[in-house]
């Protein structure tokens, strides 16, 4: 137990003598009741983009899964370990979440990996090159371009990333039907870390807006 | 944009106006020189389990992954998309943390489905199924447990599996190299919903014990 | 002069009785002593773009070009027309500013048609499409990019053809040369028509952030 | 972003907090409507005579191109850049305004450049040198006229500027074309920078007229 961070120890109690006191009937209700939450949202492990900060969520409210650049992978219902599909399919048929979000955000390590392929693997199991294949065919057009600057490169594939997901979520047939019906809505947005700014996407043009 | 949730909008007005005025410099430094996080976390997907509510962290503190019943897939190098692996490359050799923290939680629902192997798949790619099956060998084990109840199994599996996660972390090479030159530390930590305690666990033992 | 727009008549009444009240001793200072403004502008003919609004500039502040798309050709002494070239060497040589500034906004019909290659020419002259030629190779690069919506292509378009004009500027030889004698500043701006905001070019990287 | 004149970023900040909050809505629904000027504006750079402010304009009223002397070359079909040719067309055909308008003005350096020919280029491109040429007969029967002040000579060659870009306005066949069919109003007129007096031309005679 001497290993465990101390800072996180006392952050616990923080939360504990703090936000965990006014939420304790909630907590007790969660518990009991089980957990109901609206909305899946699909993040990056980026420790300056945790969506419930970003969206001020309560205990509850947000079922999240997190991985490097906010990515889901496409159907592929192949037997092998797939822990995004998995708690896609959790969400949506044990849960009956009623809405998907896929949050990206600025300055995404993973997204600027993406534009970097040919640099040397971090570990010999190149797991975040792999990873990353995910978004070859979109890093290599964006790539291409020379006139935009590095920094316009990382924004644009950060956002086609937002759409890559959301095109791969409806590749799964229950997401598709559920939309289909209008049980279930997909949604994109990005978050700007260094303004604080959320851009929503419009579902029809695929473009990022600042809501209001 | 209509379909964004109006509750993630009206919470995102709430941040603004509330936690990220406070946050503000820290947010620019943090967009300016990069994300230091040190700490990476594996946590649960679920609505009631947010690391950074629980250890009531600041932006920038914790890098986290979360996937269904926050688990850890064997090192396997063998090309396939590996979400968490590449998470977890990403943290130690990207960003170099100095922890990881396996992060349970009480009435987990990945643990609930792992614990009933012959429930009808929720969708025909049956992914939660599959994803379940890394706690296999050890859900046999409880179940066959006559003695334990429903409730008893349910716990002694959640801890299980942090356990489980925290032996798959040490089969990645990099990891068990770092660990034993003392530049990262592993640590597992179980959350119960109902009554907010945080029981950590006692690394030579294995145990779970509430700290202080 | 009944053809004269009566919607112009009444703005002009306008202003004699309201800003030009303000400003009479300053026009009269300045016909007399002649303009000396410290900035030339180089800005779009768009009719919700002008810079003289954005910049709440007083008469004698700017020395103003407007073309399509805030555009300038590159240097061609070759005794040709150049409409642009010759308001830039009377800004730099006659009237010697200390800054040029060129200025492009959002949703522009320049950069639209740029992006239209094959669009039917308004007229047999085809001056709009000879002028967008100008942008051509940048054009079809980002039209090469399928990723992209064709917002997020018009808006990096319009931020290419700044950092166009900028690199075409330096293609005068007293331009460079005032420049690096540190005579002479060049800088670029965004405006965004929908929201009012200003995006400022940083001038190591090309990109575009908002100021203060 | 610190090359950016400063006195623009503050008149920024006061249109933003000013002028911007009344148009607020005018510009958004610029935004997504696009504009529809009526009127096409061919003026001067001076930094004294921005027909916005002489015309007390809201945004999406004029578009406007400015040059040096408020010129229209004839109509060259040729496969050059003609920037200002490339604007009519556009307003013309792409935009359908109803008016056009020649603003010159007082104290025009260009018409004073013009009235000039044997001074020294600003450079050896002499870029200023070859645009006046397209008033060079008429500035050289002023110049031949020994009875006119200096100061006649110039204010007769800025009134002939106008009709000589009205002509050569005329000289494309889509703008004579429109004009016959009553679609388009062509004008001219002229500011007095020192007083702030409008002249408006008579479209019979050519005469300037203050008007009411």
């Amino acid at each position: 137990m001497d290993a465990f961070p101390k800072s996180l120890l006392d952050g616990y109690r923080s939360f504990m003598s703090g936000r965990y006191v006014e939420e304790r009937a909630r907590y007790r209700t969660l518990a009991e009741e089980g957990q109901k939450p609206q909305t899946l949202v699909i993040a990056c492990c980026d420790s300056r983009a945790a969506p419930e900060m970003i969206f001020n969520a309560r205990p509850g409210e947000l079922f999240v899964v997190r991985n490097v650049a906010n990515m889901v992978p496409p159907y592929e219902p192949d037997g092998q370990y797939h822990g995004t599909s998995a708690a896609l399919e959790f969400a949506v048929e044990g849960l009956k979440v009623k809405n998907i979000v896929v949050l990206g955000h600025g300055r995404c390590g993973g997204i600027h990996a993406a534009l970097a392929p040919d640099a040397e693997p971090l570990t010999p199991g190149d797991f975040i090159g792999k990873w990353t294949t995910l978004l070859k065919p979109a890093a290599e057009q964006i790539n291409a371009n020379s006139a935009m600057t590095a920094g316009e490169r990382q924004t644009a594939l950060e956002r086609i990333s937002i759409r890559n997901s959301l095109a791969n979520l409806r590749s799964f047939p229950n997401v598709a039907t559920a939309e289909k019906q209008g049980k279930l809505k997909l949604c994109g947005a990005w978050f700007d870390i260094s303004s604080g700014e959320l851009w929503v996407m419009d579902n029809k043009s695929g473009d990022f807006i600042r809501p209001e």
